[in-house]
């Protein structure tokens, strides 16, 4: 037990309940505080009870009172923020500068020069910008982003392709959860009984994240469509990628499923035993049934339909990975779990 | 009025429904045989209620009797098979012997070289296979077979782009309704706050059946995923084609929304005004809203989100067919109208 | 043809959209003016196109200019209303002050003691009101009320069974449509795999409106849930009915078969030939199935499971009626017609 | 630790699944074998990979052979049993002839009147008959059934009221999800954007268990109309019950959120600390959100709407209980857990 104290910054949304129910019981971080841009003052439990999903939160967090997001109001050695948009990017820098080291799933720092953008199995590398950061902005603390949780699948999967083989393109369509749209979200009136072939900004993330993330040594061109589904969680890309030399699908499912980095040579708590599960049933992976698949649900990515694309250097491939896990409060929190253990956090 | 006298095969099911709204007050044709598997010898009307949707049938419909699927209990100028893959080869030869025309939308006999698989604005002119086939089997009947629901509104909007600009190849992801998978179907286990990314042989027709509409000079490679989402009607497809030359979108937008061909050169009671509706707005096309689009509702394919694709020579874009309209019924009943006005039927 | 004209009030919303659907070729009325909220100064077809359903409206609307609400800018003998609740009082007393008949069928006047609150079938004596209304509140115009939606389905059943056998009291559960809620509405993050089992004010609405229309001798008592379940349009209500007398089901299935109003009478052009359609199928009415149901579709409520409750004088039924056309601007334009056939308007 | 052996007949199903989820980690029962009808001989967790939901099974479980559904190849001490209806009377008294104590969620021994139908928290006296039931049938085994999954969360909450206020009548609407009726159950064609308003049977049976398991001292009527909505799991029944006298709302709380029982009284493992969760929000309970309600998740059924009904002696409510979990499988195990403790099993 390393009892570092932690914060959730807008603890009540979506994501940071997934944060709370994440860190319930973590070996390395204790929630001591969280805050919250409506019901400041309440009792966390409370505010929960009013919502969603029945989480069952230990006593010494739902008793939490709510606070306001301000730095001089939160004690604590890391902030986790998963804040809307439009607030994270000020927020973010006002706990930085104060001292904090904050892990963000917000996307406005991700594609900062100077912030790392970290999968922590695809390149925990990225966390040595950290000190350039500090010097530059002149903080004390710092901001460390994850990526959008569209990316999250498609980038895990690639990793292993351009390490080995080589990735000249990326073709694919996203059938993504609308839990990734925050609440309130798309109406239900749009999403019953359809389909919305539109996600704002989302397909440039996807494009212009992977890219920072995989650094590879040219970019690589995406044609991504992102499309809305009626599903709750759990978002689906269909990707058909062209490999810099052919591969038979076989040796692409072995490369994927014996994947590992960082988090699993480091016994890190959040990090499932396969980061990428392959599967070979022909109706597999689907976002209900495998968003909380591996041995740290909802941390694993799933892979399904292998096969050869339109040529021989082409693969066809469908990822599921969970957003508000792996691509949320999960991913942070490997991401926190990282540092930890490199001394940088 | 040409008042020529039809049948409609396996009439009760979901596209079988569909043949008889469509052909309900048609100017050409009149139903005047309706035949099926179960409840032969009841009331068509009495049958259709207790299903589905409420369709308001003119009496000289409702009052029929449902006969067997016996080419000698039949009396038409022309049928029409919206039969099951399992009994369509077999029947529909049995009528094809027996002297009917029959128009199907069935699977079997679509990839049979001597079988015209028609579009009507696309490839009217395979309808003149019809001679050969009828005298190599020895048939005084034919079969004249509509392609695979998903395959329209791809081969739609590939036809004008080859026209105009020629397509070296295309990547796609189908997102598809569940009326595609007939009834019973996709169990609502399986399809509630779930995708499934797999729909059998589907990919293969597609491409197939692209590739013997479009009759390009070279086979198009596909490189097609097929999914099944839970809308009632509707296919969404995410395409990304590679053109011969460059293109803008906004060249790309003119050749689609210009396309017409024979059907509305013939002014077909089906065809509607524009095969191709092209939209502007950010999140169409969607399919609840779209699927009843154009001035025949369902015979239009709409396309949105057109763009550049990962380099200037491809184009990216979402169509969205109506399946049991365009892909089922009505592209069938355009087909026989299109025969009709050469004199093939 | 009487060539009245009318104005659609808040026309670009869910049941706006509605009126210009079933207003679009009709008999009495011509829609002269629109306005709106948003997009004031716009052409009505550029904002239809943007946002839901493909409707194809006759150029002579879609042409129409979006004016703001207010009386100052409208030329019309009629106007309806489906504003939204919050503005609907006041805007329809001015526009009443100002001398137009109001047909409404937005909340706020619907208990108003001077208010006729019709289902024309049920109780068209109730338009006798207007006379004293204009009087007492010194207007040249005047507003009638159409009822909630929830309500139509339950008191249009009520009706004859009140004639007929007296009614004691009703319990009963609804299961409503999202397109109840308006738009953006019920979040798809709340709908999805789920029922909402509250709705706000819903319940006493029903049973307040049902009394005031049946105007029974004594008040009926009501025991109702309203309930939101994923489904788009057609609300459903399952009731349990106790009569004054006992009843068997084939009595109870006669008695609302055969019901019939002043609409029917009059052959007014919106007026379904049955307005309660009776199904004798063990899984009807169903939502999706039944909500087109009628000569005029959406304007028949549909039941089924006719059949006798915990005693000899309770009957138990489900009834599906159409929230946005019956339950909203068909029934309005119904009452509209009754009136223009009355001399009323 | 009890160490009992035990087998899940019929273990690949959707109810199959909760059993071995539930038992996976038991402190009485061991899963020692597993049936199927289907891949016999089959590694268990190969079959479950298959279908659907990702369950983390123990390796000692889901390295299971699936043997064929015949006592002569089973060694168990106690045996669950999912099994459909169709099958489950014959082969639940071929195992009770053979030796087995057979607890069951299937319906057909239900209404005998030598076989206990129990709710551990309502009626754990009923075991009593199971002495009778061997003597009678001559089997050194027994049967056991739990009820429907639909009249426990409605029994379950009569009971505290009928203690202390008595119930006179029951009238209520369910709203049941589609994992209650098994796989492939209902087909998504009838479910997308749609109702369903009847169960078959299922209206008849939680009248007569509810009777059956509260042996008040006269039949209490029911007027039950059960429909089917796009909910995956989770049965809502909204309620309107008469008492034998009046009683406040905050009464009606009290007595239902401070009901305990047997399984309370002795710990069982899967006892929930509270069989009734009283909810105050104006929207709950809803089933997404609350099927895994409690502190042994899916076990305790959540009550909201607690309000008074048509007239002061008249209570209404809405209830959510886990159809798989304390309607399936959870309620076996805590029926069997009860046994062991009495000494029964």
């Amino acid at each position: 037990l390393k009892n570092i104290d932690v914060c959730v910054l807008g603890a009540t949304g979506i994501v940071g309940r997934e944060y709370l129910r994440i860190l319930s019981n973590h070996p390395y971080f204790r929630v001591r505080c969280v805050t919250g841009r409506r019901s400041v003052g309440s009792k966390l439990a409370d505010t929960l009870d009013e919502g969603s999903d029945e989480i069952n939160l230990p006593k010494h967090i739902g008793n939490l009172e709510i606070l306001p997001t301000d730095p001089a109001r939160v004690d604590a050695d890391l902030v986790f923020s998963p804040l809307p948009t439009d607030v994270a990017r000020k927020t973010e820098e006002e706990f930085a500068s104060a001292g904090f080291t904050v892990v963000t799933d917000a996307s406005p720092h991700r594609m900062d020069e100077d912030v790392p953008l970290v999968i922590p199995e695809v390149n925990p590398e990225a966390l040595s910008l950290i000190e350039g950061q500090k010097r530059k902005r002149g903080w004390s603390g710092a901001v460390v982003a994850t990526p959008n949780c569209t990316a999250v699948g498609i980038v895990m999967t690639l990793k292993p392709l351009a390490d080995r083989f080589g990735v000249e393109n990326v073709v694919g369509t996203t059938l993504q959860a609308i839990s990734g749209a925050g609440y309130p979200g798309v109406p239900s009136f749009d999403m019953i009984d359809n389909v919305i072939p539109f996600i704002e900004n989302e397909e440039e993330k996807v494009a212009q994240e992977a890219n920072k993330i995989l650094s590879a040594a040219h970019r690589i061109p995406f044609g991504i469509t992102t499309t809305r589904v009626p599903v709750i969680s759990g978002h689906t890309a269909s990707l058909h990628v062209e490999l810099a030399r052919s591969a038979t699908p076989e040796e692409i499912k072995e490369v994927l499923a014996s994947f590992t980095g960082a988090p699993q040579k480091l016994r890190l708590p959040t990090a499932p035993e396969r980061p990428i599960i392959v599967r070979e049933e022909v109706a597999r992976p689907q976002p209900r049934v495998d968003r909380g698949a591996g041995s740290v649900p909802g941390m694993s990515v799933v892979v399904g339909r292998v096969r050869a694309g339109m040529s021989a250097s082409h693969v066809q491939y469908v990822v599921v990975s969970n957003n508000t896990v792996r691509g949320g409060a999960g991913g942070a929190v490997l991401t926190a779990e990282l540092m930890v253990e490199e001394g940088i956090a």
